[in-house]
């Protein structure tokens, strides 16, 4: 099954309210940048290579809406609507990377010596969005190739948060491991974590778990230790937000705290993320932003208050799993060793 | 300032719904131990020593209560009332070393050379059970006592569930040592975790905390290794549900992990908890009995579900820490080191 959590449609980007899963699977059409940005703050669309491909097209959608008549004027309207999109979420990297491909698609088509015509121009940069989206499909289905090996009969799989197709533009990273060994013929079980506050564990990971028919079992996050021990766990397969060029990966909360445990319980601990997860430009976990987000996440679950209204909250997006506590990092071109990875 | 979350009153058990906090202190009457039950059973009275005063008030209201003229009828009625309250959680000791406790006032009395009358009989009962409420809180106290000469100026203090006064008949376990070192000036810090499922941990221990003006922090269970790393906690405080011979002991489903990352952080990992909850028949924590309680509470928070209504899922209640990862467990009667700790 491929299940398209983000999709180019006359003109538009359609993509799945995630915030809605899993009582409601409600798609949302999207014609301007505004309610891109507004979907990627709130969560609607989440998962780091998913936010990269709605990025790129939402690039695409400014290009195509832009009514200047000047390539100048089409140019303030890319940098304005580059701004807004980047300001959205600090500490996924792939949203960097793909607006940073989809200016140098403006910039060198732009100042070929024969310049496009506006409409051509608009179509090379509609065209690169969808090429982000296409090998971000592909790169997912590497991962879950390479990964795959990893896999053994008999093995229960611990996994945090969505790094599934909803986090991709289809078949996901972490996930896709599962997917693929599942296709092979292997037997395994998987676990997965809740993940507090925005529960993107039992919301998203089990709800496509359950829909591709893997034997999957849900549990709080404060469960995992005493899972680890007393359900045989024998790998932890998590997926990425940013990875610096010595292997330390920012993932969502939780990820640093499951790497101890891994470590504590003699387990291996797998980073799978597509290449453009690596951020070369960064040396270390300690140079990789960490968003905050609001209070209120931890104080409201729906409409029931689950803490005093006024209580302090510390709510932390992501933490930073040191490259010592990765046995290995699962892209789409292989596994890397950990003592090996040198931002491959 | 002393809450009360249970009191006798005008021959009824009055106690507080925590399942309505942090939104509503409400107030239960309670003449009859079905009502009891279902309370305890539902969470609304909660935390190992607080169970352990309900039932035996529980006793005595059954006492109370009985409608028989003979000893023998009674104690029908009391052998009753004893199997429904023991039926209630399996996990917490003091439940069982309370009733114990009223069983053997029963029979001690009833064997008494000179029979007491029935009237005296029941006074009796009631006596016992209002001095195992009384004793509680002065047990809760000593804790407090004993475990505030731990904290020091500058400490920043990690804690899970709620080992408070709403755990207790008053004071509370863990939390006491806050109170009482902040009775003496000393200046702190506390990060609480939510703890899933029943976050207990935001809207019970963040509530007593902020009514107490401790200086008090929320996060989510995922967050504790971050926080422990980037925050600088300097040790790690919960209280106990069982605790056996050896010195494993049975908390909060949360608390095993938070051993592990303390060890990991080479920060020390202290247990609290009255003496009433060591169970001396309990060789190691392999032999103490761990709840599973409903999947339900997996699937939606208040009416928001979070996870597929078909999810399978894993929820223990419990989980145990060896004692190779305590430091030392606090009771009413000192600061015992692990490594001598045999079920003191």
């Amino acid at each position: 099954m491929l299940l398209e959590p983000i999709r180019w449609q006359k003109n538009r980007i359609v993509f799945i309210d995630q915030t809605e899963l899993p009582g409601r699977l409600k798609y949302i059409r999207c014609r301007d940048i505004d309610v891109l940005c507004e979907a990627i703050k709130k969560l609607k669309i989440r998962g780091a290579p998913l936010i990269g491909v709605a990025v790129a097209l939402g690039y695409a959608l400014a290009a195509l809406n832009s009514k200047s008549r000047t390539i100048k004027g089409m140019e303030n309207d890319l940098v304005r609507a580059s701004a807004r999109l980047k300001a959205t979420r600090p500490t996924a990297v792939n949203l960097f990377w793909a607006l940073k491909r989809m200016d140098d698609t403006f910039f060198c088509k732009r100042e070929s010596p024969r310049p496009f015509a506006m409409t051509r121009l608009k179509k090379a940069i509609l065209k690169e969005a969808l090429s982000i989206l296409k090998e971000d499909r592909e790169m997912c289905r590497a991962i879950g190739r390479n990964g795959s090996r990893l896999i053994k009969n008999g093995d229960i799989v611990l996994t945090h948060c969505n790094a599934g197709m909803l986090a991709t533009a289809g078949y996901g990273t972490a996930l896709s491991i599962f997917y693929e060994a599942k296709k092979q013929g292997k037997r395994f079980r998987v676990y997965a974590d809740e993940t507090r506050p925005l529960m993107q564990g039992s919301r998203l990971t089990m709800w496509e778990l359950m829909k591709n028919r893997i034997d999957a079992t849900l549990i709080c996050d404060d469960m995992s230790a005493a899972t680890i021990r007393d359900k045989g766990i024998t790998k932890i397969i998590v997926g990425a937000d940013r990875i610096a060029r010595n292997g330390d990966a920012a993932n969502k909360i939780g990820t640093y705290g499951l790497a101890v445990l891994a470590k504590y319980h003699g387990i291996p601990f797998y980073i799978a993320a597509p290449s453009s997860t690596i951020d070369r430009n960064i040396a270390t976990g300690k140079d990789i932003p960490i968003e905050e987000r609001k209070r209120e996440e931890l104080i409201y679950v729906g409409s029931k208050q689950t803490a005093p209204s006024k209580a302090k909250v510390y709510n932390p997006a992501f933490d930073v799993t040191p490259a010592k506590l990765i046995t290995a990092i699962i892209t789409e071109s292989g596994v890397y060793d950990i003592k090996k990875f040198r931002g491959v």
